[in-house]
């Protein structure tokens, strides 16, 4: 027990190693499947090299921006005292590694799309086995990278500015500039995360919208035809949006939640037998625990006949992974943290305590955080899943508004979705009061910690879909046999669903990983209320709100204009490429592709630098206060935005799928072609940008701003008394200076 | 002057009076105008019929509910010592005068329709005079009920709690006490307002869409067509949503505004000539200069030939009104207010001051927030009028995406509705920082008022609207020839951009309004902070910003589902009588106008109760604290869901009547009936509940909780400390008793 307690610190990067080997396995396996024959791998080399083109267009431009906002960091950090410019390295170290988790799932992902096709033409259970593996590459790797490089950097900064400095706190400023450091591993995370969400996000939809427009409406050619130029252009978006994209949004979440539970634990005075580092420790841990019970919950994902349920299958590897990891954190959380009651450093002045409401915990109460987490991200997927699943109410009701047309449909949708928001921030406002309950701040960051210790698991459940999806694709595209197509559908459609779920989940934790942020930055920024009674404050928070509209305007906006050059080109090649039709012709795939390539590139960088730049603005023009208003103000929009869009797109998409097998309005059936169908593929249509490019962009724009914050708040420490337009600034300067920092304050003690 | 000092009081409801004497001169002129031939008469008394049987149906409705809630209200006033149930009288006042304020403008709107239609038969010079006239009717009639309404009570009040009685003071409780009775007049209104406008919004839209889906797409029969069973409804609509509903609404939001600044007035420590009082009154003064004013400036509204410009007549009465009475105010702002600095009772207290920021101001402070409203006011009608224009980019923008169909079209105006929050929230958060600059909590309240001060102008320019719509209605239906069509058309074009810059102004409006009421709200209920930093503050402003979602998933569903309704109908009607396609027989309107009659009493109720059951919920399960997040997170996404629809519907509306004079898209014309132009009906339609339904509903909602609250927060000062399962609920109760409520803190000093 010794050792382990003395080892702990280096054993967490060896469970990402874990990790890492188990995930080199399983590519290795999937890589060994075989591939078909000449027309189906001719085709996944177009996606496989559409899919490497847009990477590497990316990669160019995020290149430049890494290396530019890299040097502002290093500056940055040698012109304020309480920081470094190490902060630069974290911060390219955590846009590689995200780039890289992006990389190899789209791998992998484009090797598992038709070897998948190929299983399905011996069973389903094959077929299921080859996308679930390469969905399992992706999750372990995303999962494995993070907590290697986290843990890592954690072991170096922790050795450099806490242990080899003589008179150092683990409670104090030492941690707080190492956490900080550190800080700059998760910006640069998540800043990748989102010019590849985005770009991701408005590649996939511009191509699906507009291959769906000419081809399915105009020409009246299936989805995923072969002579639709713009078909292998949608199936590449399929890799950069869904898997790319998602990987490495996940990674930067996962990163960010880590960092902002080990900020506030590093807060919590605790008197363990790790140094009084457990609650630093504690988020990593777990992680670790959700990884190596991933591997074995993978393990439970098979299917025997044909009949069997693949969802069913799922389902029980998810909450074998789950239940394990929840029962494993029990026994952690015991072993680790100490008995009594933990007190965080700012509550130690007394007035402190009553003004910040900020209580003491013990480790239950640390457990109990944990599972309102689990809860509430479960309540998350059952409402989503609700929302957006075939035969439940909000999907019935917009097919039978569509039977009255387009505009009926559309009405239908978006009043779906908007009521869709009720019942999941109920849930999420509720984990909020409840976890703080149990464990103050900290245990509003680690239920957060809680709900993606298992991301390994949830994002293979999640890759597998696009990889089925993708799979059906080729099947189609090579004309195989109709079962193999029946075979990838069945596939596809359970993709569709736990597509939705997985939003629903990335949205709750989204959320409780910004407030967890949010309490960090209060923290480090050194104030002491965010107060909307003031002026100021609520005109930062009128700007926080309406952020997310003007970003998921951009999004939307920018997936219209691209679709509609996508239309055009393939209108052209319909008319000047003759033959195309009967597949004489082979249609010029590799345009479709750069115009996709090119417009998401160019429209992924102005919400992105909004997201990047206004936190920045606002933190220095106005201090602290004020950007703490901002970011409340983007995280409720945020969310609210984020579920509207992610289920009102989730709704009109399997409103339309309805229409396959037919569906009863008024007592009479309409299938694929009749007129209510037609308003159901408008709706869809609209939705696929609110729920493939606007909608899941949500999460990473509020935690990437919180992120931000947090790493300028030590820089705004020092021009809290920034001169505004304010009468009552002498005052506030005067109070300021009384005040001082609480962390500060309690070392002078020391 | 002496005498003017001490009358200023009393001619408060005198210049109401003024008012509606103005009002029954021009109605009685409008109601002795010629009314047209048999079938126009027959006609239009369909529409009158009509309106006035929806009125008579919600009235029956809402007289219940005001029974109900006057009952809960004198019971409440008999158990809280602050409170008195006096205030159910008040909240009865309030409640008739807002409906009687809307049956007004509805009783001549129908009447001014029919007249306008035969004055278009002359002159278009003539047709803008009634119809004009008809609107300034209803303006004058609601801003003269409203300050003769509130200027009595107050005067009543004021004798009855604090001339009568001994030893009280007008910056203390007895004055709050007559100020708490008095806010149950604007709590009556508010509540009217949002039924009707809710109910009337659905009204008309469901009318209006289901008219449109058959009449228009299915029939291809002319929209207002006699044959088309649902074109009564669809005309009662306008006059019952547009007018009725708006009518309330702004009787409501005028009331709101005054009452917030006289509440904050009242905190005012002002030695002036008016017994201290002077901040109370001025903001009904200036209603009252205003209401003068605005008659000066409708005698400028006037053309002389065909081809004048009705925009340019209405802008120069526009105008005319406003700069006149801001030249006014400018001379009874330095007459009525002392010199020297004001401060504000809470600011006694010196630590006090610090805490809440709040600053002292003097009366070239309180004029300068005055222009600073007046300028908010005018940047938000031009940004409205920008993004809802034909011509401009926005709306030619939608007019591009129509040409790849129905979805592009939606996604157009989605991402131009997002898109159009961003500089409306700009505007309004730097004139929140601005009002607040010049005179505190104050100045940001009579920036409101200042913006209000000509409603009754901005109302006969925003009645006028349908009233033509009406006019052009009756033409068509009654087959007149096509110059008088010609000249309604005309009248009915710049009636829609009237009514998209007057949504923009009354959102702006309502936002001050808010923010006052929301200042207010924190004075009576004596808190010092509202801490979103805190979970539980925090959990309730993402319920506060769910809030606007569900209203509008509501409100939108309500017009679908109604609308689904009507088509039935009218499709059963065209099957089963024949000969109505060929005029021989006549629909059966009456069934029509039941239906949307119906469907909107019905729809009405559930978001009426969640806008004032929600505060009162919050407020006594968590206290003012929380309530106060609630009503910041309502206010927010209220504001930005209420300019996100408005302008999209806006821009939608305007990008398929583009198509009626024919749009260029890359090179070729477009007209009605061409693919782009059905693309653009199918926005139009989606438009139409958001912007005639959900989207002005959005004021209403978070003024009327900001209301709610503020008349239970003398109640929750006393429960301020009801459990909550909050660990430091101990703590801070001990924290809530040492603070007390400041303004009693005053007194005992005094």
């Amino acid at each position: 027990m010794d050792f382990l307690n003395n080892y702990l610190i280096y054993l967490i990067p060896v469970m990402g190693l874990i990790g890492i080997i188990a995930m080199a396995t399983k590519a290795a396996w999937v890589t060994k499947q075989d591939a078909g024959d000449g027309d189906m791998a001719q085709l996944a080399g177009y996606i496989a090299d559409g899919a490497m083109a847009f990477l590497r267009a990316e990669w160019k431009i995020l290149s430049y921006f890494v290396i530019i906002a890299g040097i502002l960091l290093a500056y940055s950090g040698t012109t304020v005292a309480t920081s470094s410019p190490v902060i630069a390295i974290s911060f390219v170290i955590g846009a590689f590694l995200s780039a890289f988790a992006g990389f190899l799932g789209m791998r992998i992902a484009t090797k598992a799309n038709v070897r998948t096709t190929q299983a399905a033409r011996s069973s389903l259970a094959q077929a299921l086995r080859v996308s679930f593996t390469g969905g399992t590459v992706m999750g372990l790797g995303v999962a494995g990278l993070a907590i290697i490089g986290l843990g890592s950097l954690f072991i170096v900064f922790y050795q450099v500015y806490v242990v080899k400095v003589a008179g150092s706190s683990v409670n104090g400023e030492a941690m707080a500039k190492a956490l900080d450091v550190l800080a700059g591993f998760s910006l640069g995370a998540e800043s990748i995360a989102l010019f590849a969400r985005v770009g991701g996000g408005i590649y996939t939809k511009a191509a699906d919208v507009g291959a769906d427009l000419v081809g399915k409406v105009e020409a009246g050619i299936p989805e995923d035809d072969v002579r639709n130029p713009a078909t292998i252009a949608d199936n590449v978006g399929d890799n950069v949006g869904d898997v790319a994209g998602m990987g490495a949004d996940l990674f930067g979440s996962y990163v960010a939640t880590m960092l902002a539970t080990m900020v506030l634990g590093r807060e919590i005075v605790s008197h363990d037998a790790f140094g009084g580092i457990a609650p630093v420790l504690l988020p990593m841990v777990i992680a670790g625990l959700g990884l190596i019970f991933s591997i074995v919950g993978a393990a439970f994902v098979k299917i025997k006949n044909e009949n069997d349920s693949v969802q069913k299958a799922l389902n029980i590897g998810n909450w074998a992974s789950i239940i394990l990891t929840a029962i494993a954190t029990y026994f952690v959380v015991q072993w680790m943290l100490p008995a009594g009651e933990f007190h965080m450093v700012r509550d130690e002045d007394a007035s402190h305590v009553i003004k910040t409401g900020i209580i003491p915990f013990t480790k239950d109460g640390v457990f109990g955080s944990i599972v309102v987490g689990l809860i509430v991200g479960t309540l998350m997927s059952i409402i989503t899943e609700y929302y957006t699943a075939m035969g439940k109410r909000p999907v019935l009701s917009i097919i039978r508004q569509s039977s009255t047309g387009h505009a009926t449909n559309i009405i239908g949708g978006l009043s779906v979705g908007m009521e869709s928001t009720v019942l999941p921030i109920l849930v999420l406002a509720s984990g909020i009061y409840g976890s703080y309950h149990f464990a103050g701040l900290y245990g509003v960051a680690i239920a957060a910690a809680g709900m993606m210790a298992t991301t390994a698991m949830q994002l293979a459940i999640d890759a597998f879909g696009p990889i089925a999806d993708n799979a059906g694709g080729i099947a189609e595209m090579s004309r195989l046999p109709e079962e193999v197509r029946h075979r990838t559908d069945n596939l596809d459609a359970v993709g569709n669903t736990t597509a939705a779920t997985g939003k629903g989940f990335a949205i709750a934790s989204a959320a409780l990983t910004s407030l967890a942020l949010f309490a960090a930055f209060v923290g480090v920024a050194g104030i002491e209320h965010i107060d909307i009674y003031k002026a100021d404050v609520l005109s930062g928070l009128f700007v926080g709100g309406m952020i997310p509209f003007i970003f998921s305007a951009l999004c939307i906006s920018a997936v219209g204009r691209a679709a509609m050059a996508m239309v055009e080109e393939v209108r052209r090649q319909f008319r000047e490429i003759p033959g195309i039709m009967e597949y004489k012709a082979k249609p010029e795939y590799e345009k479709c592709v750069a115009i996709s390539t090119k417009a998401s590139i160019r429209e992924m960088v102005a919400p992105g630098l909004i997201a990047l730049i206004t936190p920045v603005i606002i933190g220095f023009a106005f201090g602290p206060e004020v950007l703490g208003g901002l970011l409340a103000g983007v995280t409720v929009s945020g969310v609210l935005m984020g579920i509207f869009q992610s289920n009102a797109g989730g709704a009109w998409d399997n409103a339309k799928k309805s229409f396959e097998k037919g569906c009863m309005i008024n007592g009479e059936m309409h299938y694929k072609k009749s007129e209510p169908h037609k308003a159901s593929v408008t709706g869809d249509t609209v939705g696929d940008p609110f729920k493939d490019t606007s909608g899941p962009s949500m999460n990473i724009l509020i935690k990437l701003m919180s992120i931000v914050s947090l790493v300028i708040a030590p820089h705004l420490n020092a021009h809290v008394a920034a001169p505004t337009a304010m009468k009552h600034e002498v005052k506030k300067e005067v109070k300021v200076q009384a005040l001082s920092s609480p962390i500060i304050k309690i070392e002078k003690k020391a």
